[in-house]
């Protein structure tokens, strides 16, 4: 393995200041790249996550075009539901639709914790593949979803506003759902622990549903299955945090020993550092909405959260995933604005 | 005008303590009841909403049924776009579409800030008969969308996650946005002063969309044009204001003058307090997809939310609208067990 020549995202996960602050994308790999757009033309979701030299390819767009800090490796958090034995439909523009979703006791007996090398080997092999390509000039970020947000999909078997049936079925079930985030969990992490293995420099957890619980909920239903999975990972991989939504939980996710917590564009920098303390890296959050604007705005704007988060202890990053309409010039602005940066004293 | 035999909620908007927590519940007239199923399997959305006779029906059912202590218009927040002159279709199940959406100038010409007498007319006509058939059991509770929600309706021309082409509309033309979001105020204003004077109680802000901003944001292209109207009916009836998942907002919100700010089930209530201050009245914040729980939990879970309001300056209400598939007797326990409670003190 050739050492890594850009470091920064690292020294910062590790507590370390560093001489600028380290920037990627949620979703930099994806609908707003030409690059990516043919290849998602040609071969279909599935194809292109299951075949590590098309996985490698679209991970390694946005290093050589936008020029960002880490690589992310490309699949889908809902590799993990099929992988325990659940059909998982990715129609490209309908979102993931899962034609047997889990309503019952006898539901959960149609699915496992499966073996991850037979499950999911496509993915650490894109991941040497992928670490291979890279030759040391970033870190490779690896991921899972939240075991609660697996739930919603696993339940739901549909995208959803408020993923109510997920939640009732929580309510109405509780010793079933905790049964089901369990067994997402033990997979999650064998699954993660593997994609170290395969040589991720560390991996954030997706909670991108987090934010529909009210906070009492979040702690029962989601923050403790998080808390399992970083305290399995932590010892060889640090672990980034993202719940979407969850600032009222920040102070409780810093707790979980999380190595950094993902930040929405709806919770301000001074609050999430006061939610969060002081000693867990913060990442994110220019709205992804705003890449839309003017580049001058961009920039200004950019350079505001910046200042905001403080300079150090800080990944730059989106709030939430790039949106598939915004110009690549807008998206290399908001990497560059943030590489020439230097904080007012 | 009858004397109101239950005045409760004007009394907590006014400040004052009262013997229990009065109790309302967004779209308390709505899918959830047969009643309301019987004349939505019969009229189209715009004829029970424009029909007097029907308005009022739909307004008193749930009165009758589970016995809240106030009423609430039924209409919909659209039909403020509709007034001005743009095309609204409700197609049930579908939700809104707008055919003919603003991007540009000259669409702006296309609209109008309209005459609501001549527009709106049949709101204040079904106020009237609704007071009238309420007969002073309840207060009325009249309603608008807040400019940036209807905005996002206006601009997008549809529902959305995300309304990034709102979002990018207001980032991009930012006069125009500021233009359009001024018509929408003087129309707004105009709109609820004349649902005040037809026997509105008090009149709802609805900012549906608010949490979709960063907080700079929020207070740039929304709060602004809440202040206005907020400032316009204060001096003739009190204000609630509700901007869904704008929570990092609830100081400035409650510096509008509001009477009472409604709080989602994202919220915390001891946060809420915390945030907005101790003079403000707090409407919330019980999370509608709880109220698919067994009743024996909605009971405990709704004692629970009412201890953290402080039992004062409190109105019990959900944190969103009810959701279609909630059992009658799960929205009355609801409702009863706020009736029933009395504070540990």
């Amino acid at each position: 393995m050739s050492v890594l020549k850009n470091d920064l995202i690292l020294r910062t996960l590790r507590g370390e200041k560093t001489e600028r602050i380290p920037v990627w994308m949620m979703r930099q790999a994806g609908r707003y790249l030409p690059q990516y757009m043919e290849l998602r033309n040609k071969y279909s979701f599935f194809e292109r996550c299951q075949t590590p030299d098309l996985a490698c390819q679209i991970t390694l767009q946005p290093v050589d075009i936008i020029g960002v800090d880490a690589a992310i490796l490309f699949s889908d958090i809902l590799v993990v539901p099929q992988a325990m034995g659940l059909e998982v439909q990715l129609i490209e523009s309908k979102g993931p639709i899962l034609p047997h979703p889990i309503h019952s006791a006898n539901d959960l007996t149609r699915i496992r914790v499966p073996n991850v090398h037979e499950t999911l080997g496509y993915v650490f092999d894109a991941i040497k593949l992928i670490k291979k390509e890279l030759n040391g000039r970033v870190p490779l970020i690896g991921f899972a979803g939240a075991p609660w947000t697996l739930l919603c999909y696993m339940v739901q078997g549909k995208g959803s506003k408020t993923f109510d049936e997920a939640k009732s079925f929580c309510f109405q079930q509780p010793a079933l759902a905790h049964q089901l985030l369990q067994m997402i969990t033990d997979t999650t992490i064998a699954y993660l622990k593997e994609q170290v293995v395969a040589g991720a420099d560390t991996v954030q957890i997706f909670d991108s549903w987090g934010g529909l619980l009210s906070k009492a909920d979040f702690e029962t239903i989601s923050l403790p299955y998080i808390q399992q999975i970083v305290a399995a990972i932590k010892p060889y991989a640090p672990v980034i945090v993202f719940a979407k939504g969850a600032w009222y939980s920040l102070n409780e996710m810093a707790q979980t020993g999380a190595a950094a917590l993902g930040i929405d564009w709806c919770t301000p920098p001074e609050m999430a550092r006061k939610f969060a303390g002081n000693t867990v890296v913060l990442q994110g959050n220019f709205d992804p909405a705003k890449l839309l604007s003017p580049i001058p705005i961009i920039q200004t704007e950019v350079k505001a959260m910046l200042q905001a988060f403080g300079g150090q202890h800080h990944i730059a990053n989106l709030g939430h995933g790039i949106l598939p309409n915004v110009p690549v010039s807008h998206a290399k602005a908001f990497v560059d604005t943030v590489k020439e940066w230097q904080p007012n004293v």
